[in-house]
């Protein structure tokens, strides 16, 4: 049983609060039974795990926790990536907000066949918010890295000032759908490496744009069943 | 210039941090210049507001804010409430996350022409993290609260394991699609009171379930796009 705070194990859980810890490690920290649960699902044996009042006293392992107390256990496990590829993917670019993209990863993994993959200035989907927002699917579908002109295939960026809704296309697969951040998109040379601009249709009198996890979620909606009629 | 902690103003921005205090006041808390102006835009006049460094001393305003520091601007406005109605609209039932319930009011502002309605369970729309997870929208097109029994037209229940999928339903319109917790689903006796029960198709090796906004999202999109026809 740990009873000290300057145990290694915890000191190990409290710097992979640190995305630059987490980048160096290669490791992270999965906090809750569900989450925990799920890792081991995907056939991701934790480097270790703490269970409270078993490995170590409640108390300690709520101070060490990212996402507020109750935890009953944590697991530090390592980092996996895929490569990119599948018929319909999503790319990201600066999208830097971590419960989107764990959000993201989650819905890639409902709806379509590739991994989401992350260029430039996206949050790291292995942060503790990025990893409870993505319930696991992190474990299950693992996010890839790459940089735009790396993927294969037909690349259509997301826009709302875009002339082409998505409803008038249908590519053949494979499909990468380009995202940036929800109030600047894509920068332009990101932008003008894409085959097209496609915007999804809103009413004139609603907001400018949607939540970026959203707008994620309707196009792969939408193009996965427009592109169904050449499966 | 208020220069002191006890000021009235601020101890009411303190209050309205709590449910209780908004409904009993009728009142919440606009954090930031986007929101505000995006208040005002939509015809919202605050009650006051309390600019940084011209109304209050700056450090005194970041500590009523209940979103972080660095706050410019503070605004306590009056809550505004819809009646139920138009050809598509949501209910909510039990969803308990208010970046979500901020989020999915967004979405409808974007995608359909009735507010988002909130039956029981439902996280305060006009608690801070809703209010900004709407992006305004809240102010824009507001919510309306009642029982499913009082609104009118055909009740879609979205679940998951409903046989029938989004696809194979146009109904005409006036629609409302009702939507549970993201694990609990909707409670039996509000499920029994739809018309039909509808899910969004999935990938068979995928997550369980999706995000509530996201499928809310898709939801309203498709059922948007099916419906176009009747118009």
């Amino acid at each position: 049983m740990i009873t000290s705070p300057h145990n290694e194990k915890l000191k190990l859980v409290r710097k992979l609060r640190e995305r630059r810890h987490r980048d160096r490690a290669g490791l992270f920290v999965a906090e809750g039974e569900d989450l925990v649960e799920a890792a081991r699902h995907a056939g991701l044996e934790p480097e270790f795990a703490l269970v409270a009042g078993e490995d170590v006293e409640p108390h300690l392992l709520d101070a060490v926790s990212a996402l507020g107390s109750g935890t009953r256990v944590i697991a530090v496990c390592r980092q996996r990536w895929s490569e990119p590829g599948g018929d319909i993917s999503v790319y990201l670019h600066g999208v830097g907000d971590p419960g989107n993209v764990g959000t993201i990863v989650r819905t890639a993994h409902a709806l379509c066949d590739g991994p989401v993959v992350l260029g430039p200035g996206c949050a790291d989907p292995y942060s503790p918010k990025a990893v409870r927002a993505s319930m696991g699917s992190v474990f299950a579908r693992p996010p890839a890295r790459a940089r735009l002109d790396d993927l294969r295939g037909t690349k259509l960026a997301l826009d709302g000032g875009a002339e082409a809704s998505l409803a008038e296309v249908a590519p053949p697969p494979p499909v990468v759908i380009c995202i940036g951040a929800e109030r600047e998109g894509l920068p332009g040379e990101i932008a003008s490496a894409t085959n097209a601009s496609v915007r999804i249709p809103m009413r004139p009198d609603g907001p400018d744009s949607l939540n970026v996890a959203v707008a994620a979620a309707i196009a792969l909606h939408e193009l996965r069943n427009r592109m169904a009629g050449h499966g």
